[in-house]
């Protein structure tokens, strides 16, 4: 388990926006400590630099802004946000060498993303979108929980919900017994979903006025780690929603054992945030994350593969999504040799 | 200091008896996660599986027992005792490579045992045997203490009790000068004598009456790590004992720098339990277990023999003991090494 | 990063006088665990042993001193000062073989100082003198802290005293505006000092009757972690010092990364000790400690110069100062070695 199991050409979700005021903010994405700042807090331009001075090393994240550039909080260089000094509290004379590395951020419907490989292939239009995110008048929750594990062990537990069997009574436990299935979209994305046909009406006959639903449950995944998850409950025979539920898991490795996980999810006509965000935070705080962090202290720093796990019928989308990101690493590995070569050569 | 260290086709002593009840119960042995169950309550039949599910790799003793089968707590595969997977909660398919490693456990005088090597060696005949355990009417308490040092250490503060003069002044103290003798039994034991001729009376004049008293210590290893003291005090010139108190101290290495030590003693005639049992919780969790971890520091990974001893008569003992386990150590590593050689020429 | 980063044929710091009382006093002073103890509490004879029985290994330090010896706390053993083992508890033969390392140690006007190399090479006379420790009547406070980041991190961070400006609000703050200059003396010790020719009046004109003032600090270095510096405060346009505090920074390595940070300060007149000790500790303990450990994080396991910082004018004394360190590290490694060839082609 190392770096390499990490996309470096990819979007992360770096932050809710709302993390992210007016003081300079910290957090380690990829195993490297990261910087961001809003230069001026009406337009929003945000900038993110390695938190760490070029000077003596210092966490730039301590300092605070002047004119909309980060000080040093050891010797007070400041820097723009192309990571350039451009100024010495000490001299006129600027240092020329000094420069810390930027990262393209954007903001987008609420959300930060950054991104962490080769800026010049950094495009914008990539960012996954989160469609209610994005609609006007949507009512939605979200949240943030930090868990110790690799950020596949989450995936994996996110591609096969036949776990919410198991952990996850206040969903339906006992009683969601699924049928599985899996595919590839064309545009890469994999897709799996988990439909029960009859089951105990767990959201309550005052929502539904049935003893029994049928409930579908269909997980996307983005890479390196975006998921979208619609839920949709019906009257059991019929296809027609009658309550949806739609959200986003989206898992940013911190370092390859550990993993910030962002989550968030729309609130249906007639039900309190509350309800959904206690629901959720249950879910994923004290259900999933205790769950999947013993299964990294069982796997120590083994890869999965390693291990020979037996595979089950509702593992599909999960190795769908392994199969997947183990090639898109492969061919970035291959693509950064290749320019190795060439630089090599060309010179 | 690795694993190495460890034999592994031995008993150890997994837990009392009363520590496994109807849940299952986990513990790390020689490194190794396992949960042990007992599958029926009447029966008190035991099972011993490694603490892993060979699907996802959760932690099986965080799931619960199903018609005697564990169920695993993350997709709910049940196992039976033979590590055999008996029903997949979701399918009639049941994987037929799902195999969890099984252990040879058993079961005597209110002490399980477990076998950590190959099962076809395990023979039930070489359970170590506490005869108070097994007597009828004895009255014995007993206890477990988790110590941060490697088993060996622990061995040889047992094998060389002359520590009592200045670790354990509820004992004797600086009174106990003893003459240390040890001897190798013919079934390989080891066995070292710590006689003081004429002490004061520790266990004061209401037990003894007598100022002085005679007090010979007789300690009993047997590989790996049993631990079986006499400890008779007499009136001074004479060795027959007035007070026998008995004792066992079972070491099982949980990793190469920690240990799970289980003791007992016997009770004598006219003391109460309880101060036997705080005697012994004041001399094992609050005089040895601090020094020997203190120890383990000082030595870092460093093997004993690296760091060249100096040697005193009262380790005579203790080095006897190191000398036979490297031993057996060197003979299992051997016999390891011929078998893979075999299985390499025979295929 | 590892122990070659410490000079050994040099004295450290190992203590304040008063941190030594009767009993043995344990401290870890470049990796190694080493006691000292008093032999007797009149002629106040110092010793200083390796903290290790070589026995089994237990720390003398939790041993007592029985007629001027140190009784190793575990089996009894007893040493000298020579660190030659002279009484067995048990027996009248004394292990010849028993031999505790032993550290020349010395006491200097209420510190203590010991020398962890070659100790043919230990000569009193470098000690490093603090002049106001030595002064009678002097008024001086002082203190420790023990800081998680390489000793050469302090030094870098006293070497550059621009840090004030960011760093210490009440030492003057965005009104340091230094000029610097370095130079090394002809003993090698490394100078660094830093002018402000006007800024505010930070002692309050209760005590300089002016609101602006000049301000001039001079740090020397001597190797391999002694920091001497003189803060004078003149008024503007003058040389002549109205303040005068006078300050030790002694840095002793416990570890590759961390250090035990020993200050002391005169009391200039007029001033309560306390005010000069708080304002001390909360420059130390609360303002450069948290800024050097963050920069210990942010710089994990690399080297300095590894990381190729961009220096400033503010660096001159610094780079000075570890040109000077490492020049003095290849020559006691160059000397260890050309001794190792010596021996080896001897023999």
């Amino acid at each position: 388990m190392n770096q390499a199991t990490f996309l470096r050409n990819a979007w992360y979700m770096f932050a809710w926006s709302d993390e992210v005021l007016a003081a300079p903010f910290a957090r380690t994405i990829l195993g490297e400590p990261v910087v961001v700042y809003r230069n001026s807090a009406e337009a929003g331009d945000l900038t993110a630099l390695m938190d760490r001075c070029p000077h003596r090393f210092a966490p730039l994240s301590k300092g605070q802004l002047v004119n909309g550039n980060i000080e040093c909080p050891y010797h007070g260089l400041q820097f723009n946000g192309a990571g350039k000094c451009v100024h010495n509290i000490f001299s006129s004379a600027v240092p020329a060498a000094a420069k810390v590395k930027t990262y393209p951020i954007q903001e987008v419907d609420q959300a930060l993303w950054i991104w962490m490989g080769d800026p010049a292939l950094a495009d914008v239009a990539t960012i996954p979108l989160i469609d209610y995110h994005h609609a006007r008048d949507s009512r939605w929750v979200s949240g943030l929980t930090t868990a110790k594990a690799d950020y596949r062990l989450l995936s994996d537990n996110l591609m096969d919900l036949s776990h919410t069997t198991l952990i996850h009574p206040g969903l339906g436990g006992r009683d969601y017994m699924p049928k599985v299935r899996s595919w590839e979209q064309p545009n890469g994305d994999v897709v799996a979903s988990f439909t029960t046909e009859n089951m105990n009406n767990f959201f309550g006959e005052e929502v539904i006025p049935a003893p029994f639903v049928r409930h579908c449950d269909t997980i996307r995944w983005s890479p390196p780690s975006t998921h979208y998850l619609a839920s949709q409950t019906s009257h059991v025979g019929s296809e027609e929603a009658v309550v949806s539920i739609y959200s986003a898991h989206i898992l940013t490795p911190e370092t390859p054992t550990s993993t910030h996980y962002f989550w968030s999810s729309t609130v249906p006509d007639g039900f309190p945030e509350e309800v959904i965000r206690e629901t959720l935070i249950q879910a994923f705080d004290r259900e999933d994350k205790p769950m999947v962090e013993a299964v990294q202290v069982r796997m120590g720093d083994a890869e999965l593969w390693d291990l020979n796990p037996v595979l089950l019928p509702s593992d599909v989308g999960g190795v769908r999504m392994r199969r997947k990101l183990e090639a898109l690493l492969k061919a970035e590995h291959a693509q950064a040799n290749a320019c190795a070569v060439e630089s090599a050569t060309s010179s």
